[in-house]
């Protein structure tokens, strides 16, 4: 057959919906992922500044949500922080409030600034300071509220990427702005987050945490007691991952937690992994060799670490540990049998 | 702030990587999915002459699998029938050998044209008759080769836009082109297809099931022994999954397999789900109605319904069953609490 | 203190309901099981002929259920075959009807002599043959007729011993004798036996497996095909275990089901275990031996091997395969950590 | 037939190693489970100056664990407090050491009495103080030493009845008596206990938890807490479950650990369950009405509920909540599909 004769049969091919494979075959099963994502650091500074002149041209009524979304430069116009993972920083100013809405998308808040403000979820509401780790997991009702009188701003993480890959999102808002108080503020914190003994008289069949907020004041006490006697992994250092109580498991299905403390002058060893994740800097200074490219972080800087890619971490403080919350789809490529995860060299 | 300031600030965000939430919040958290892929099907009839055609113009070592993707209208240039799901048919030629390869992606085959082929799986070959469900899963090596001497031609099921979407794929080569036999031909297919008795010698720890095939000759006989007897679901009729007798769930932890039969006349209530499905008509002459788009069905078409689209199915035969094979998402929503179902008003 | 005060001590603790750990430290942490039970064989022409004299020694209905129970001679007046097991005989003479009734404890059938009588299960009659294994499993209503013109004599197998060691066994009475037919005859044993296709229409939120019964003929041909290329384990030949389609594991909580063919003249490696079994002679003449002890069988035998026996089984017949049914224990000792196995040496 | 040829028939069967199940149908199949256990309380006045005595008449080294089992009346000699559970109180003096050993039993400790003895399991000592929960669990090394200056006294917990009924129990004693520590004291405790962040570095693949000790500190700050704001359960108060944090599960496969706390006057409904459990009073004074016997009790004594016995707890103080720890067999049956609960009316 000549070569004409093939390009016109290639070229009438649209037409039917269909398209040759072996065209494409490196591309649709490639040697290994290459993440169209790249490694990117979100500067505290800059964005808040952005998000505070936010607060002046949009109300919190006409933006219902005021949140500037971080979009990672490989990705854009794709909401998207990492391959998987949404993030945002939200702006809750004194007196206003964001009404009450429920989403099929999960969604965790870890608050960067501020004390005082509220998330109601489900009818309990938490106080939230500095830290502290809010869910809103899928489809339960959830609503803010700022009665401090500062601003409040939090770090958002959704896995809206791959639940709106996947076509399985759904929206509801409710009749009224802001939910009824059916318990305590903060009760679940109490019952939950402060031991391993779960209530018996709570039935839980919900599959994410039955807690509302993991406190910071918790948190903090468990990472330094870590760092007094453990070195933990050699990739992460002192790592933990926030649980569902009830399983042992992440805290949604879709998204899992961390928090680690790297101590001062500690620097990780090299690897990989199929997941990506997004990291918030809760204190201290270092940086992060990811793919070859370096992350200078400080306090409050958020960054992502894009999947597949060789990544180690380094706390250049010689006084202080450094403290990374981070949030990743873990959970989603372990249940699917496609977590990987391999050593690699040394990159510094 | 004057109209201009805001413009001149929503127009400086992408310098900084970040954008407002409060612009896409529609779009981003939907009232309810509406899938961008779109009711198709693709006649038997023409994608065997366009690849009938394709083995003149290539042969099996440049294309190294020769295979027309079936591309969904609304989803291409993205290789996808439906959301999640990736369909193509494949022809072997006689004397045709597909080179043993393994990837990270599932798949699976469902024979529609020949008689003899053989692929083979981790070291065991099956001999591919019509209407067999052959699975090559994650990171299994596979080869197929035709020793009959007639074309062969089976629909390939994969996971390939989810898996890509997750940047988790991974490939490998093998240095052999057929794979030693390890095993006598189907005998995994001998031990476990035809009862529910498991071999109590084999420990088997993957995540998805030890049968290479799921033969016609066991499909056919249940099908016809449930017509007889059973009215199966208001929705889909008599409707089997096929199972990992190890777990008695899905066969992969990707894609879950059906087989339905409609009896003659029967058309069926409408409903609609999250999940995305790629059907092929074994036999029989019907139509399925999919969010109000009509689509004719004879034997060996294919064709998608997308998630969240109404849909209802009919058999217009008056005297045989029909006769539907399908794959589709469904595990992966179950297992991230992302499957939903609704009943919803018929169509005709 | 004097050895007189120390035994006037001792022997006034039982008036407190308290005893000294320290003198019986050695039974109590023994330094592995000793099973009381011993290994034994009943042979059926005994059992037959005195189950036939029950027949004519009390009526159907005076018995409720004309069962001998087969007593281990190590645990008589403990109604038990082995340690957790409860085995006996039971004959149903035609024209008689076992009224309905239901219990905690779980119980299977074994058909060994006749053909015709017919076990109902939840409004299921399963007609029963030879070889069938029927399951009547915890508080599931059940009765039995004997329709045939012949006796019928099955092997029942139950839990009683470990659920009365529990103290959690319950018994309900039916007002009718025998139950309603809700199903066809043999239905969920058309439905679910002959294949790895769950029917998606059934949703099946029991413990156990949905077939009432699995039926001989099934079973006959899997061993037959696996005897033909597979060698299966050195400890058990080629064995295989009834599984719940739904969970791909054994068929009720408490019992597993097996079936075992030994190539003629097939010998095996030596082994024991801490789930102890019971087993049946479905064809075949050989001989097993446990702990030193010889137990030689033939067709129709039952035997008891105890739980951590060493045993090895050997078919004497140089022209036909032995086939042994058996129950244990197994996936109780599993679910509790408690099962273990070791390799012996061989006692021939 | 004659009445005397049925005797003889009936005489004749034990030679043969069958009985009627018809003679003893009611007994082996009860119409609901009537425990063989009686509701009992052991005074802890009187069992610790048994146990003390014991101190004097045995040495550590003859004893090698000194301990005084609680025998329930209805269940003597077999060493049971209640039905599937052993308990005992065991006296460590100060200067002893109790050798290390393992065995296949699960065992839990709750401290009484003393301060500063240590139990080390798997290289690890834990620190006893009263009200700490200490897990030894199947197969994992441990021993016991009291290096502080007075008695120590604390309540043993093991599943002996249940393991020894199913002939599964392992003894293993170790070359040396006390462990080497390969681990910090206190650290498994100090890194899981207080909160619900789990070590991602740690794998952890056995059964059961990886605390060594749930601390009484943490327990009383919970327990606390709970009182003010929350009323539990009707019938048992506010009431938690220890769990494994790698599974949310009970702390052993057989073994569920319980603390609950009444409030001031608080009095229970009624119910029932075929789990059985050990009580022992932390503080507080209050009674137990269990089928119709009260069981008044007050700090540190131990009493037994019997499965399926109806039950109800009363604090008859006024002024202070009464603090109940307890441990039952719950698991094992839930995991049977055994578990059942009904209310039932109140006795008082």
């Amino acid at each position: 057959m000549s070569r004409t004769d093939a390009e016109s049969y290639y070229a009438g091919l649209g037409d039917h919906h269909v398209q040759p494979l072996w065209r494409q075959l490196g591309t649709l099963l490639p040697r290994e992922p290459t993440s169209a994502a790249v490694p990117h650091v979100w500067r505290y500074s800059v964005v808040r500044e952005l998000l505070l002149r936010a607060g002046e041209i949009v109300s919190a009524e006409e933006a219902e949500r005021r949140v500037l979304m971080l979009m990672n430069p490989g990705l854009a116009p794709l909401a998207a922080a990492a391959t998987n993972l949404y993030a945002g920083l939200q702006l809750v100013l004194p007196g206003e409030v964001a009404p009450a809405h429920r989403h099929a998308a999960s969604a965790l808040r870890f608050v960067v600034e501020g004390e005082g403000a509220y998330t109601a979820v489900d009818g309990e509401r938490t106080v939230m300071s500095i830290g502290d780790l809010v869910l809103t997991p899928s489809w339960a009702w959830h609503d803010h509220g700022n009665e401090s009188d500062a601003p409040m701003i939090w770090l958002d993480g959704l896995d809206l990427p791959l639940i709106n890959a996947m076509e399985a999102n759904f929206f509801g808002g409710a009749s009224e702005r802001s939910q009824q108080q059916t318990r305590p503020a903060d009760s679940t914190t109490r019952l939950w987050a402060h031991s391993r003994l779960n209530p018996t008289w709570v039935s839980w069949d919900q599959p994410y945490s039955p807690l509302v907020s993991y406190p910071w004041s918790v948190t903090a006490g468990v990472l330094k007691a870590a760092l007094e006697e453990q070195t933990g992994s050699p990739y992460d250092g002192v790592r933990f991952e926030y649980v569902n109580p009830v399983t042992g498991g992440p805290v949604m299905p879709m998204l899992a937690c961390f928090v680690q403390a790297l101590a001062p002058g500690q620097g990780t060893e090299a690897h990989r992994h199929t997941s990506s994740a997004v990291y918030h800097v809760v204190s201290g200074n270092g940086r992060s060799i990811v793919d070859g490219v370096t992350i200078d972080w400080g306090p409050r800087d958020t960054f992502a670490i894009p999947g597949w890619a060789v990544h180690e971490h380094v706390n250049d403080a010689g006084d202080e540990p450094a403290i990374l919350f981070s949030f990743s789809d873990e959970p989603v490529l372990r249940g699917l049998g496609y977590l990987r995860e391999a050593p690699a060299e040394r990159q510094r």
